[in-house]
């Protein structure tokens, strides 16, 4: 045993408590609610990472919530790799779907329950423990290591690109590294070489002015609740694809290549339709289940409500139906072209006699990056070590804002290597981590260090 | 002036004041939250019967909320009437779109404002004032009067049935009065002929088995809140029609003579349009909106909710996705057959991946009678007496389950004489009612139950 993994597993009950107090902290920074969590949650990731060993840490205020950074560089002649991850986390949603309390982290059969613990407070945790191992042992880091903790990232990161342009100098590096995906099942662990974009928008409509009797007005009122239905079920064809004028204009075709190395990786549709626990999966015509999730964009609607809902018929005619919903998006798709298409086709849909509103929420692009590049091979490797199992390379659906923004700013490959699992429920109730992969995460981080120190 | 309006205008203050009393009991019976309140309220009908000069009042426990009833039989050679009522009211709704307090009355320019103002406590308390007024001048009422309150007409009057049958004797009588409907304008004093059934359900659709990444699953899971939204724009044609298979099987075609008479009542599409404050009216292609929202069946949903709804976008694919509806009938339609109807159509259309329940909430007969009838005749005059106004006939598009209910069993016309107006805003928030109407239908009532009475 080397004495990474000694240290690891003498260490890894520390590790975990740590973990966990931060874990308990609420950093739901999706609305006003938990300012004073989030100011909080920044200063505990500050004291985490000046505890491994980085003792420049600072909190940068923005406008939304703090970003926590540091930065420890050793030689100019080894390279830079900046580790990026976020401590803002989901709302925990309906509270009695938790089989153990979102906020109160709970271990069982070696897998730590919380939100929060997977996405991504687990992940980028994993980084910090790599660090602290290293300098405990080895007094000195093998690469020059900036770290940049956003609290932003659940609502589409909308200060970061400011201060990222702000700060680019500070923020130079060779690589950036990410934690913040899943491995494709828990035998193959994966490199993530794309990433989807995300333009999400909420669409109002408004009949009458107040709620009123639908007895006495039904039949002649326009009702918001249905006419937001009639737009929403617009949006979408038959075959699964969005019926949004131009929406596909900027799409780039899949190559066959591409097709062919996706249908060659180990996941069964079986095995896709047990993470989703649906009777059945669907998606857009003429193409395989894998390219509907990481290939090809999609619309989804988070959340519709309208009048009266309880154990029996308000029976209302309600003044107002509002729906959040988003589009992920692939290159070379525009959030900003998007939400604009998405616009004109609502309201050239929607009947004159209501009103209906589009606030554009957020938007972020989608990302690509060639897998045979040095570094994302080097990263392979570092995984394959530490799990002793073959890393493979993969896509995923999700968006992470700050990847499209860095990659755009420094033109520089993102590693990502995430130590999820496709099951692991991010934003859904009873989210994980598996505990295996965090030990073995950190000790690939430490590899993967190593490895890319050289590689400038 | 006569006696009856010189006690009705030296005692105004009084009567509205003890109204004002009624109203503050919120006796919202939809859930069981008010339980408390609902028997407080029954007591104070059942206290206020009694201070009119019913001196044998019972509260009758049911299932669900308690019934008020007493009565006072002159003579057998007069006429009996039953008055009905329900002091239940529906939820204030959004409390911040009243202007002033749900519960707690506030006169301005002569209308009550207040929950149950007009829908229906200031309504059934009109006629407990007119016999108060004829019982303190006369010492005896000129027919005999049954009065039943109960407390569960806006959940569809579920227990009542039992009730009927079980006390028919007891609650037989020659003609049934109720004033739970509106004048169709301030000069218009208007007897109901006609109300629309309802049959109300709830459907859930559940696709994931929890909220799930919208980003790492979005292109193959079902999405509940896109699909019910699919399902409700499906119960629809673009003409108007509902789309359910059999909907309209039993519907009676309206006659020509009766459209004719329709077309001529005194109310425009504007006056109809500034009452449900919309930018402009819909409806079922091929009928005038008086036809649509009192002769034709429609459909409209009173609630629908899923995911999460918040100042952003919380990017999942919800677990379930619940809607509310209802549908508003007429004659011949069976509630009864007819959620059956929207059952079989809605599983037909749902997509197998989906599990669909539909739910039945309640339902309730529509109701017409002739208004040729001698006692329909009296009603009109007793209101262009006391109001000094020409009267109309009327039907109305909400529904009373307790008239079907009652025709059915004695087979006795429904004399529904409404002191609302159309703009009251009955189930909508700001509902008021106007005591001039109030103090004139105190007035109209004497002279009905007067003028009723030698008709039997």
């Amino acid at each position: 045993m080397n004495k990474y993994v000694s240290y690891i597993k003498n260490n890894s009950e520390r590790f975990i408590a740590e973990l966990i107090g931060l874990i308990q902290i609420k950093s739901v920074g999706i609305d006003g609610t938990h300012k004073v969590d989030m100011h909080k949650c920044a200063k505990r990731v500050a004291y985490e990472i000046k505890q491994a060993g980085l003792k420049e840490v600072k909190i940068y205020s923005t406008k939304g919530h703090p970003i926590v950074y540091a930065e420890r560089i050793e030689s100019s002649r080894l390279a830079t790799i900046l580790i990026y991850g976020h401590y803002d986390v989901q709302p925990p949603g309906t509270l009695n779907s938790w089989k153990t309390p979102a906020f109160n982290p709970i271990i069982k059969n070696n897998l730590l329950f919380g939100r929060g613990t997977a996405d991504d407070k687990g992940q980028f945790y994993a980084h910090i423990k790599a660090i602290e191992t290293i300098l405990k042992l080895d007094h000195m880091l093998p690469i020059n290591i900036k770290i940049l903790i956003e609290g932003e990232e659940e609502i589409g990161s909308p200060n970061l690109r400011f201060f990222l342009k702000k700060h680019k100098e500070m923020l130079r590096a060779d690589y950036i590294v990410i934690s913040d995906t899943s491995m494709l099942d828990k035998n193959h662990p994966a490199i993530c070489y794309g990433l989807r974009g995300i333009a999400s928008a909420e669409i109002e409509v408004t009949g009458p002015k107040t709620d009123i009797h639908s007895g006495s007005w039904g039949g002649i009122t326009p009702n918001p609740a249905i006419i937001l239905a009639e737009i929403i079920a617009q949006l979408k064809k038959k075959n699964g694809k969005i019926a949004i004028p131009h929406f596909y204009d900027k799409v780039i075709k899949l190559r066959k290549k591409e097709r062919d190395i996706l249908s060659h990786l180990p996941i069964s549709d079986e095995k896709l339709l047990q993470n989703v626990k649906c009777l059945g999966l669907s998606g857009e015509k003429g193409y395989t289940n894998l390219e509907r999730l990481w290939c090809r964009p999609t619309l989804d609607v988070h959340g519709f409500v309208s009048g009266y809902i309880g154990s029996e018929a308000k029976t209302i005619i309600p003044a107002k139906a509002i729906a959040i919903m988003s589009m992920r998006l692939v290159p070379d798709q525009q959030p900003d072209e998007i939400l604009n298409f998405l616009d004109s086709y609502v309201q050239s849909i929607a009947p004159p006699i209501v009103t209906v509103k589009i606030r554009k929420l957020h938007g972020s692009l989608s990302y690509i990056t060639p897998f045979n590049h040095a570094a994302l091979q080097i990263a392979k490797k570092a995984f394959e070590k530490a799990f002793g199992k073959k890393a493979v390379f993969i896509r995923e659906g999700g968006s992470i804002p700050f990847v499209p923004m860095i990659a755009s700013i420094f033109e520089k490959p993102c590693i990502l290597m995430g130590l999820g699992l496709p099951d692991d429920g991010a934003h859904a109730p009873n989210e994980k981590l598996s505990l295996h992969n965090f030990y073995h995460g950190i000790l690939a981080m430490i590899y993967l260090y190593q490895d890319l120190a050289s590689l400038k």
